[in-house]
């Protein structure tokens, strides 16, 4: 596919990285097929393009060294955290070096005092959320797979929880990163705010592996609320869906969660996840706080949904029954795929204003139709970010061409939108085109930046920007 | 003073920009003494240095033709909002054309639906929310001053109600920038979230006019709350206070505002707004939501100040009676410098960790002493963020050298700590050597960042980077 082009690759000095890194690291460098296609792996439906060999570092002084010996000759370097990224984030399309970060999984520091934490790059949110359950902690952002705190942070990942604790960018404090020279920056303080210099950890977060590798990430924390309840609400249409969030968020109820399922998606989940919930448009909600407070947002949120004809709204405070209703949520990208069995799930990604929200679905509800697709709509509504995951058959050329059309259709319209061409996945490779659409003369100053801090091109190459 | 070091003028280039301005914008080109006095002022102790002219601009376009012309010669240009920035942010070094943005002071766009609007940059913050009441909206930044938005995006500023709201680099949704080529772009688009390259709205939130010059802003709007009430809380200690401060913050209580004053700072309060609060450590609140919440967390208050030895507290709703206790904080600035009539107050501004704030704050009250200073202490306490406001008669060069010393012992004090030199203020000249102390190999690569988009150095030369 168009967004997977090979890039020239340069043999000799990946030929003597691999020598001085083989002899460096011994066991903990592999160059075997399934362990470099499993680093090159996409789950979408970007081509896999394979590193030339996989190093698992353990500390940032390594990565340092790693770093040192691919710029001497100038060898492309692929970060690797869990391999989740879903734009051909991790793809090798000069070839070159994949740095798997798993083994650096440590929690370094927890300061509860300051609501803080120090992690390596490989803990996974998971691992964190077990990490701090004892203190009454946790970790709010939530991009639903398990991912590494590492790539979240350098794919500027979001999710279900954004809408209230907002994304990687608003979570993260500080970064530990080894740039392009191999040399080590610390990129802030751990202090809450700062107006020191410019915000490199804002710029290190979302860079995706292109400006340098993220080794250590200094994160905010939340106390765990005292209580939580979940809901869900039916709507006769995703009009009356969107309508009900713009309300909520006008009104300023702070929702921990609200999303919005199509009835496509809530037919998935009733068959996948054996529920009986009316398939027609759905939101899921969430509310965190005090008991008094929780109880308040979830009667507000009732009034407010009930001007749009918002029906089978009930809030359950059981733990049982959310998780009940959230695993649905979860699960809903395996419910998709179990409405065309064999078939791939195409990602797509987009971010609009949320008074456009509406009509953004509704219009790529029609696209899909119009094309013959199927495309079932979750959106983290409150954010007016959603996905249209077209179910396309792989082996089907012409089904294929049909999803590349309806992607960049939906791109072209979210941008039309003043909206964003990704609100959580990030450019990689899949986006870039769109980047340009984005942001027009915006992008040639990021080039200007690239090149200032990787003259040789070699973090990451072919990612984010245009070629 | 050192920090405001002279650099090498560029005279003849100086001369033709300063020629081909004046013929372009005759009335709006200025360079009469006063008003170049005025553009090049500061607000405290750091010498004045003047532009060799003010040139008032009234749209984008004209900022850009400003910049090519000055770029064509080699010409240094300073933004200029209100001027109340501290840290010597508009002083001309190096002369050059101060861009005097304040006729620029359309609000562009409201959009209720999604919470967010557009404004030029010469708006300030008091004139958006008078614009912003009828709807119910509000922007909650407040620094204290009444600056521009554009000056508060270029400082990344923050205030009282960071706490809460967060800083301009979480409320900051987009920029138009004026680049140092005079290309126009635009960072990112309206959507609340997104993933689409490099950040360059964070990049440009708190640079200083050393990028680019900010020539509009889309800004994330706040509805204004059902219920606002205030409480001001005394305690015995100034560790009792900051503990209170922890709770509050660890017990995820969502104050709008949590101000620490010491004890010196409300005998100067009294003195001066006829108040008659206990002289000891004071937490000044403000709480925002709905009644019932507003209630509820008035209430949780009182309970944790308890445990700490809080005394006096009681929340109040009426409109009057909280006006004047903010009304008290807003002028503990004048309040302090009636403590000592005649003489300059030096803004200092550290950020540290919530946890060693009232380690800091005692230990800069001691060291204030003991170098016989002034030095009255008031904080944005949820957020760590402090300023010693020393009290100095400038025509008596010991003290002036005394609180040079002290404001150095209190910067390397909070890198100590893990914290920042300036939580809200910004590097401008007076902080540029401790940057360096508290970001070491980063400084390098933000010099990097400053080159490629400013390889003349024309844009606010002499600020934020060592030179």
């Amino acid at each position: 596919m168009v967004q997977a082009t090979d890039l020239p690759r340069n043999e000799a000095g990946i030929a003597t990285a691999l020598g001085v890194l083989k002899q460096q690291f011994g066991e903990r460098f592999q160059t075997g097929d399934a362990i470099r296609e499993q680093h090159g792996h996409t789950t979408t439906w970007i081509k896999n393009q394979i590193p030339d060999a996989v190093v698992f570092a353990q500390s940032a002084q390594e990565v340092s060294e790693i770093v040192k010996t691919c710029a001497a000759h100038k060898v492309p370097i692929i970060a690797f955290g869990t391999g989740t990224s879903l734009e051909g984030q991790i793809n090798a399309p000069a070839g070159g070096i994949s740095v798997d970060l798993s083994q650096m999984d440590k929690v370094l520091a927890v300061n509860a005092g300051d609501l803080d934490c120090r992690v390596q790059p490989g803990v996974t949110r998971e691992a964190l959320n077990t990490h701090l359950r004892d203190q009454g902690l946790f970790f709010p952002i939530d991009p639903g797979a398990n991912a590494s705190l590492g790539g979240m942070t350098a794919t500027r990942a979001s999710g279900t929880n954004a809408v209230r604790y907002g994304t990687m960018k608003d979570n993260v404090l500080s970064v530990e990163a080894v740039m392009a020279d191999g040399s080590i920056i610390r990129t802030a303080s751990r202090a809450r705010k700062s107006s020191a210099g410019y915000d490199l950890t804002r710029l290190m977060v979302g860079s995706e592996g292109t400006l340098g590798l993220i080794t250590e990430i200094t994160l905010r924390l939340q106390g765990i609320p005292e209580a939580i309840s979940a809901a869900s609400c039916s709507f006769p249409s995703v009009d009356a869906a969107c309508q009900t969030v713009m309300s909520v968020i006008q009104y300023g109820l702070p929702v921990a969660r609200i999303e919005l399922l199509d009835a496509l998606v809530v037919k998935a989940v009733n068959g996948y996840s054996k529920l009986t919930l009316p398939e027609t448009p759905l939101l899921l909600l969430e509310f965190h706080g005090s008991e008094a407070s929780v109880a308040e947002q979830a009667e507000t949120f009732g009034m407010l949904a009930e001007e749009y004809g918002g029906t089978g709204y009930a809030a359950t405070s059981t733990t049982e029954e959310r998780n009940k209703l959230w695993q649905a949520r979860h699960d809903a990208y395996w419910a998709m795929l179990a409405l065309r069995p064999g078939c791939k799930a195409v990602a797509t990604d987009v971010c609009v204003p949320i008074s456009k929200l509406a009509e953004a679905v509704n219009a790529a509800e029609a696209k899909a139709t119009e094309l013959g697709l199927v495309a079932p709509v979750v959106g983290h509504a409150g954010d007016g970010n959603f996905h249209a995951s077209v179910l396309i058959d792989m082996d089907k050329p012409d089904e294929v061409s049909r999803a590349e059309s309806f992607v960049s259709w939906l791109n072209d319209m979210a941008i039309s939108m003043d909206g964003t061409c990704t609100g959580e996945h990030g450019i990689g490779q899949g986006k870039r085109p769109y980047l340009v659409k984005e942001l027009g003369d915006a992008v040639p100053v990021m080039g200007a930046i690239k090149r200032a801090l990787d003259p040789d091109n070699i973090m990451n190459p072919g990612k984010i920007l245009p070629s």
